[in-house]
């Protein structure tokens, strides 16, 4: 059976600027293959609407699953609940739910619920709302659509909190072996035993070390007995 | 007058697997910002011909240039030449000065100038070749697609041969103000300097330290002089 798929969007201008490098998209590549699920494209648009509306509806529809990161806040950049609502083409309010979890976070902490903290209660309509165990402001899932926020730390519980809920599949597994050799000294026999093996895939990736060059040989699927025939014979190749 | 935009192209399962963590997007951001060329963005596709045929046609054409990173490299999983020519519907060949670069490299090294190593001077026709310093395999450019290595030392060093060809702008100029308070508590005053500043962009970027939460307040722009006003604005409000 084939593994779900999945793309995820990063929004926000400061990823495209240089100023911040993103985290997220690699921690949720790492966690989507344990949970196989597969991740098939991942993209970073600006902070601007009609960017971001395109994006959500092109990824939307073509994967199983999509997931965003990024302005979910209560400042004026924040505008990715908003840009949701209007590629799904639904209405967005402030949800009694969220109002309600944030009203008695504020209130723990002794600080005034004002109306830049209540725009992180304005939920599309028809989303459920996404826990956030780290500042309580939730994200949401719409569809197959799940809105989570871009601080590292609270992206991370987000993410926690909504695999559970998704259809994994079978896990994505990977050996890999470490050449001390160039990429074109190995490609010939290589690239043989990956046409040998094409229900898995295999893949190469040269790296340099004190000026010399190395290779790190990947071979990945869901077969562990298949993967483990192919490393036997990658070793006796290369060894 | 608006500065030249541009677009990346990150190709690569071990990305999309989370088995490597991209360097190359964020090298290129800061390197963009500086010579004032806008990064718009920014995708991450894997291995497969469609998806780059697709990414790459989509993303030439939306914007002034288009980085691509990895995928021409000696191996069966090097596809990224054959795709480009394919995008443009031009043919691909050995070329001659690319194979004499590599024979020379080669026979300096004492090593063969194998199949594996000549599928490296396979470039597209019309295509110029990028400078490879590191490790002599050329990079190429054709039309405005800039296609270059995922080894992050060779792309910084192909992007180093490349930059000094293309139009820029005036340089992207940011100023930043580190407060410590959350972003809910500085909304309201900060959204009204961003609407008083239409010509400048502004964002906030929360952070938790030590379990306080505080905010990067970010400026960016293009008049010195303006940004300046901002700031000093800013400064006022929040010290």
């Amino acid at each position: 059976m084939a593994n779900p798929t999945a793309a995820m969007l990063v929004i926000g201008d400061e990823i495209l600027s240089g100023r911040t490098r993103d985290s997220n998209m690699h921690f949720l590549a790492g966690e989507l293959t344990r949970h196989g699920i597969r991740l098939m494209e991942a993209r970073v648009v600006a902070d601007d609407p009609a960017a971001i509306i395109a994006a959500v509806n092109a990824l939307r529809t073509a994967h199983d699953n999509l997931f965003t990161s990024g302005g979910i806040g209560p400042t004026h950049d924040d505008i990715t609940a908003d840009a949701i609502a209007a590629a799904f083409g639904v209405g967005i309010s402030h949800r009694a739910d969220a109002m309600a979890l944030l009203q008695a976070h504020y209130d723990r902490a002794g600080l005034e619920f004002n109306d830049a903290r209540k725009r992180m209660a304005r939920i599309p309509d028809g989303a459920t709302l996404i826990d956030n165990p780290v500042s309580t402001a939730p994200g949401f899932t719409l569809g197959n659509v799940h809105v989570m926020a871009g601080v590292p730390k609270i992206f991370e519980a987000m993410v926690a909190s909504v695999m559970p809920q998704l259809t994994g599949g079978a896990p994505l597994l990977s050996q890999s072996l470490r050449v001390e050799r160039g990429e074109g000294e190995i490609a010939a026999e290589f690239g043989a035993l990956a046409a040998a093996f094409p229900d898995l895939s295999m893949g190469s990736y040269p790296f340099i070390q004190n000026g010399a060059h190395g290779t790190n040989l990947v071979i990945r699927g869901t077969d562990a007995g298949r993967i483990d025939a192919a490393m036997t014979q990658l070793a006796a190749l290369f060894k």
